[in-house]
């Protein structure tokens, strides 16, 4: 048996909760070969490796509110985890102080109401699951996003996850019909009464515990909307001379495709070049300009929808608005440009070293806002961006191949300070956690912040849950 | 003058009130005879027109912070009063101790940012202006009901208001972009900081207040999503022989059109026979069922969506589910159509009793639940209905030609329960108010309730906002 040092208030409370996982001994960890994993994030970025650290595993909600009660009557601090995919920490503890309450051995059932359009999932079940079922009962579930394979639709919630659908089927909020959650005194709110899309009766506490970050209580069970699946698919990309083309395509693509656009995603030159140099990945079609936007429609009339696209694809070239492009001939096309914006990410990572940035802004003031940042850091880096376009969400990112420098602390005051200025938000889709929780007060302010803390003493009086994340 | 009797402790604080209303006169009433259409509501129904009442009307957001201020300061009760159209009694004061805020004076100007597709309003500004701005600028406004004309966007908010378009556009939750708040404290709440539709960074207050009826505060500006005007729209009407066959044709239509069906409405034979009796105006389609489906579509491509339409409507009679219908061909059919939409609630309102019901149910459950309400009233009524199909929201009215039954003693019990063991709304789009608060308990389970009731408390700490409604 390996020498445990719990830290004092812990150690105590060791016996106790050990006894409460005595019928189900895998529901608890405390050998650091196997906590280190739920400790640390999977970015290394944050949390600890300390030995000393207990982490909770239930395997069903009477088991996950016996941990949660327990934890609040004596006051010990609870870190809820997902599938620790959290970009911002809000899922990793910051001492062995920290109880980890992780979710890897919950439910994870799904259910589908096929006439009410419907999904029930526990909150165990990951995001590719849920995904899959839609599919092969011909729905399309709203939410898509890299992590799929791994993050869990709890976390999803928890963290009020974007991803590429965002700009077809919604935000998590129109998307979520119910809620069960489980409270830090144990108490279980039933927020699954009504699931259907219209109710008026009381206030809306639902949204509270969409994108709350592990701070109110741990979300057990989740009703999703599902669309019907479209018969259509298509998906083209633009090469835009300069942003303000880029601009006005967005525009035109708005006023002219409406309703049968899916995604509207943006890639820069730079993003490009490091997915061909850095992970030798051939990128198909011919790279001559400083950003690419892909669009994907989807509809239910296919002749017609091509059609649509086709007509579009060629006005834009008409107009000016693109030097190049290629539009899709086949799924396999598709997913291999798909897979282009899906290495933007693993591209970014590859680079000796990477600063990330998940901002919304209004289109206006993109260009001069990339521009300011890459003065700012001159000749030790670049920035190369991609994203949600059609969202407003783009993602920042700034590389640099010098091992030692640090270019946060020289980027992040005026590019925060600059992002609230133009009324735009600092994180878009992957929330505040420990990475951002100091900005909190510049960001919303103290009237509203203090309204949180308020809010947050009603679910969690006693301070448990996620200390020190998001609103600390 | 007239003499007023106010009670005992308002009467102390008039001399404070009209000061501050002394360099705008107009914002405080006191007479009776101007004071009674702010005391009762629009139907006769909640309210009182006792003399002693105080009225203010705001023009300005200083003054509607002073008179809020004064009021928490000095735990006088306050009933906000949007466009005074509830359906519930929530803008109704129920006794001349409650001072009613109007806002019939606030600003009520409306900007809109076409690239973002965003409108900001004053919570002043009329419902219909803001549909008649998008509409002129090429857009949809997301919310479109009967009160257009006399309901204020402040008013459509704070009470979730739900509407023809939320098939299409979605939720009021999910439309809007901000929000600014005047707590009774006369603290601001600037929810207004990030308009985009993606910001991940803490609580979603916002929410809170959408719904909220004036119970927590009282909502100053609005920022709402547009979306771009379709160029194609068709309707048509489908003569249901039965309930099955209008669940099989809503199912269908999901499947088919997909998201070019704008609106999904249902009409009974009762509610057109009133229509026609009562109203006396022509139904300009042949009566012979028992349901008969409203479809509504909108897309951007007319020749198309009119196939779609066509050949939809084409197969609905090869598979029998329906037995008569009309297709549209002109535009004045159209409006003539939604005339009669439109006629169904002043049509039971013209009824010698009526009560009405706004429920939410899955569709499974609509026939019998309705046969069972018209087993519980017998020979002395008749339940018509009419309402929001693809919503799953029917307004669901019991009509009666005696003048002197009282059939809400009769139903109610029983047709509460029966929704809320259904997992329904008792109340999908016109909130709580007085009408339905003691059904809350019942509703949203005590554990619920409390925590509404906390959230309450964070913000109305004196308990001084809309006492007595929805948490009472």
């Amino acid at each position: 048996m390996l020498a445990r040092r719990f830290s004092s208030n812990l150690a105590s409370h060791v016996p106790a909760l050990q006894s409460l996982a005595a019928s189900d001994p895998s529901s608890i960890l405390m050998s650091s070969s196997e906590t280190s994993r739920y400790t640390r994030c999977w970015m290394d970025k944050y949390g600890h490796t300390d030995s000393g650290s207990v982490v909770l595993r239930p395997s069903s909600l009477m088991s996950l509110k016996q941990f949660l009660q327990y934890s609040n009557d004596h006051k010990l601090p609870v870190v809820t985890q997902s599938g620790n995919t959290s970009l911002v920490g809000s899922a990793s503890p910051q001492s062995t102080e920290e109880l980890v309450l992780s979710l890897d051995r919950f439910p994870s059932d799904l259910t589908l109401d096929e006439e009410e359009g419907v999904m029930i999932l526990d909150a165990g079940a990951t995001l590719s699951d849920a995904i899959d079922l839609a599919q092969t009962r011909g729905f399309v579930f709203p939410v898509d996003l890299g992590a799929k394979g791994s993050c869990k639709i709890g976390g999803n919630v928890a963290t009020n996850a974007g991803g590429i659908y965002f700009n077809r089927f919604g935000s998590m909020k129109s998307n979520v019909l119910g809620l069960e959650v489980v409270l830090p005194s144990g108490e279980v709110i039933d927020m699954m009464r009504c699931m259907l899309p219209k109710d008026s009766t009381g206030f809306d506490l639902k949204s509270l515990f969409i994108g709350s970050e592990g701070c109110l209580g741990v979300i057990t069970k989740v009703a999703m909307k599902v669309h019907r699946k479209p018969t259509s698919s298509d998906l083209c990309v633009f090469n835009c001379p300069d942003f303000d083309a880029v601009r006005t395509l967005t525009h035109r693509l708005q006023q002219t495709l409406g309703n049968i656009t899916s995604a509207v995603e943006i890639m820069d030159a730079g993003v490009l070049n490091l997915i061909e140099t850095k992970l030798e990945k051939k990128i198909p079609w011919n790279l001559n300009s400083p950003y690419y936007v892909l669009v994907e429609t989807m509809g239910f009339h296919p002749q017609q929808d091509r059609q649509a696209l086709e007509s579009f694809f060629s006005q834009s070239f008409e107009d000016n608005l693109v030097v190049d492009g290629v539009l899709t001939q086949t799924q396999s096309q598709q997913s291999e440009i798909w897979g282009v914006r899906e290495s933007c990410g693993p591209a970014v990572n590859s680079a000796e070293q990477s600063w990330k940035y998940d901002l919304s802004l209004e289109l206006k003031h993109w260009d001069g806002f990339v521009k300011s940042v890459q003065e700012t850091i001159g000749d030790d880096g670049r920035v190369v961006l991609w994203g949600h376009l059609g969202d407003r969400n783009i993602h920042l990112n700034v590389v640099s191949d010098l091992p030692d420098v640090n270019l946060a602390d020289k980027i992040e005051p005026g590019l925060y300070d600059s992002v609230i200025r133009a009324k735009g938000s600092i994180s878009a889709e992957h929330g505040v956690g420990l990475a951002k929780a100091k900005h909190m007060p510049n960001v919303v302010g103290e009237a509203v912040l203090n309204r949180m803390r308020d809010i947050k003493r009603v679910f969690d009086p006693n301070g448990i849950m996620n200390p020190g994340k998001m609103i600390a």
